[in-house]
């Protein structure tokens, strides 16, 4: 049996390995389209901020055995019919490989906005390893002393910080209101001015119209009269499903382009699967589709794919889009649904926010981590967490514990129960996690009684 | 309606909080022994590390609005016909205290070997507030060089930490086989090693025999001709619990003489409630009773009493025993059965321990993490976990992830469906959780296919 998996990176690697872990008598050849397996892509801002130093430290992994990767692979379409894809090597030779399972994991690409100028030398848009070379190289070579951020989510954000510890001063531009737009406002500007507390210049709610090259400098415009002079512009805005290779099957497409699965992760062509950022993906909360691109949720997607494709039957259990990121000392992370999305899913939320130290405050080192909590006031049951504190202060992985509750469909009030791990240097009797909901439970009697 | 509770711990001091926010109504009255409500007993050792030099800042609370806190007064026993407590106040004058619901929440005591010289000056117990400040006082005037403990679980451990902190050489002696006696034996002796890089003396597998005074000094006999000399020891060899008040009006008792409840929190008598220290605790993957005196599991059972005499109808969730400890740079948490425990309790159990980062080693400051997942082979749930790393990897927080699968009796295999959050700086697209849950199904299989 031949499982062909276009795309080397989070989903495909991931399907690879669960593959022969199942079947090892199964022949898996994993077309690439560079020349870097399952590479960090997330790792790339720490690449260009210099504290991982050796690019070649990203690899997830570089031992593939009982998997044939072809590097510099680009497959150009399938044929269901015939079940070949059709790639094109290195040398620029046409192949046509034969499947009898497929599985589509080609990834995202990013969103370039349509902005005069978005071409010039020393734009650049960061998504693959290739880019972070341009980008580097750029660095190396320029040794820029400002930089201009397009866009300020998650990877704008971790770029910031990267190019201000590369001693670069940075202008961070965001469209939305204020930074971090996929989390609660209050949030976002918690986080702005951890950025302006590092020098960097924010600037929200302003829309980029041109960017023009003046001498070595380029001169970035933006609504409300801005103008910023800087050496290198970095855009990112966003990514896409980068689905060419599908469509060319005419595999049903949904959510902005990405293609449409099953949670077995089948396609509407039997025996083609799709994984990771080329997909729609299932949420749990929802019970529906939506576009959430996520490493972790690529890793579960194809690991789904991967076993379902040798036989398996497993269903992929939804992406709750927990996330987190670190902004210098700060990290953020999120689970599940903030109030507006409850509200547009048909929920009755209500939000509470509080403010609790990470471990008790008589050992030292306690840090404040400010703890959202989202419940359905009908159901109680939660719906969503965020959290923001130090970034060694637990706030990762508390959003964790919220995440696996919420998984189970958990009440707020229930996670008092939880029998969660306490000394007093790393935690409380009560969790934060507990004594948020425990504020969430106070302030929504309350509301109710005032309301 | 009146409210009466014995003991202003952990506790009493939850039952108290949670009665007054559902019923402002009814009357509380908290009867303390000494004169610290809901001091935080488990901060003792930084107390005496001098890491807390003020011990006032141990005080979970000093606010107790809407609750009377009767300091000083002793509670002798309890008549249950005529509903009243009869206590001893500050001035040895006896009073008698009516109550229409009673919380029985008189925590533990520490347990006295029978050692001869266990009671000479300079040898101390470590429980209570006063305990600490004799022990202090000790410290303060003579300056000890060298300490013995006796006993090496949660208390011994970070006491070896806090003395090595402030200056004296310790010896640890523990009749088990290994430091944490309720840990599997390899973590056990992985806490050991960080011991003696920090100058601490173990002497594992000893029983201690007598002690001397010798001059100034304290000899200290134990097994296999073990003679330690000292100016100071302090003996943690678990605590008991304190049930003198109940048995007064013969409540029934169990496991380790520990009351009997159910999982409402209730005696045999009707509106005697009683939780904590004191009592027998519910545990949720043995579903039966067993005494495992835990702060946390204080205050849980103290707010479900409390809410119950108020007129709810609440059930404590069970215990899964849940714990961490710092010993200087390493944490160690659990929770859940060790494989010996559950193959007692009927499970068919397989253990499987894998190392990690605990975040992606490319970024700076990776640290390896030990995790160890026991889970049953016949229905592949997971039945407990340990980990092992630098106490700011996500040791205890990446076991409460584990705790909050255990409540929700989610299997192994599971735990990759989990939504976990990712950042290079803080974890992996596969958590430590999940890569450690795959090495348990992968070894597992290989034990299979091998046996």
């Amino acid at each position: 049996m031949r499982f062909v998996i276009i795309g080397g990176s989070d989903a495909g690697i991931s399907a690879a390995l669960r593959a022969h872990e199942l079947d090892s008598a199964v022949h898996i050849t994993v077309l690439l389209a560079d020349s870097f397996p399952n590479y960090s892509i997330c790792g790339l801002p720490f690449y260009l901020s210099g504290e991982t130093p050796d690019w070649r430290k990203l690899a997830h992994r570089t031992e593939f055995e009982g998997i044939e990767i072809l590097a510099e692979h680009s497959a150009q379409s399938f044929d269901p019919s015939g079940k070949t894809v059709s790639a094109i090597d290195a040398a620029g030779h046409e192949k046509a490989i034969r499947y009898d399972q497929l599985l589509i994991a080609t990834g995202a690409r990013p969103v370039i906005p349509p902005i005069s100028g978005i071409d010039l030398p020393g734009v650049f848009p960061l998504h693959t390893m290739a880019d972070s070379f341009r980008v580097n190289d750029y660095l190396a070579q320029r040794e820029p002393r400002s930089a201009v951020i397009v866009g300020a989510g998650y990877i704008g954000l971790e770029m910031a910080d990267a190019f201000t510890h590369r001693g670069s001063a940075v202008t961070l531009i965001e469209q939305s209101s204020t930074v971090l737009p996929t989390v609660d406002p209050r949030f976002g500007r918690m986080v702005e001015e951890t950025l302006r507390s590092h020098g960097v210049r924010v600037e929200s709610a302003t829309e980029v119209h041109k960017i023009v090259q003046n001498g070595d400098r380029l001169q970035v415009f933006g609504a409300r009269g801005l103008e910023v002079s800087a050496e290198l512009v970095l855009v990112a805005v966003g990514v896409a499903p980068n689905t060419a290779v599908a469509t060319s099957a005419s595999l049903q497409t949904g959510i902005k382009g990405a293609l449409c699965v099953n949670r077995r992760m089948e396609t509407s062509i039997p025996g083609v699967f799709a994984a990771g950022d080329c997909v729609e993906t299932w949420h749990r909360l929802l019970s529906g589709y939506t576009y959430l691109p996520l490493g972790t949720t690529s890793h579960k997607q194809g690991r789904v794919a991967g076993e379902n494709a040798v036989g398996g039957s497993r269903e992929f259990e939804g992406s709750l889009g927990t996330q987190v990121v670190k902004v210098f000392e700060l990290a953020f992370a999120r689970t599940g649904l903030r109030e507006a999305e409850a509200r547009k899913a048909g929920f009755q939320p209500f939000t509470s926010e509080s403010t609790h130290f990470d471990h008790k405050a008589y050992y030292p080192g306690a840090q404040e981590l400010c703890i959202s909590i989202t419940g359905d006031t009908v159901t109680g049951s939660l719906l969503g967490a965020q959290a923001l504190g130090h970034w060694q202060a637990g706030v990762a992985k508390r959003i964790d514990v919220f995440a696996t509750a919420l998984f189970h469909d958990m009440k707020v009030e229930a996670l008092n129960d939880l029998d969660l791990s306490y000394t007093p240097p790393l935690g409380s009797p009560w969790d934060p996690v507990q004594m948020a909901a425990q504020a969430w439970n106070q302030r929504r009697q309350q509301g109710c009684v005032a309301g």
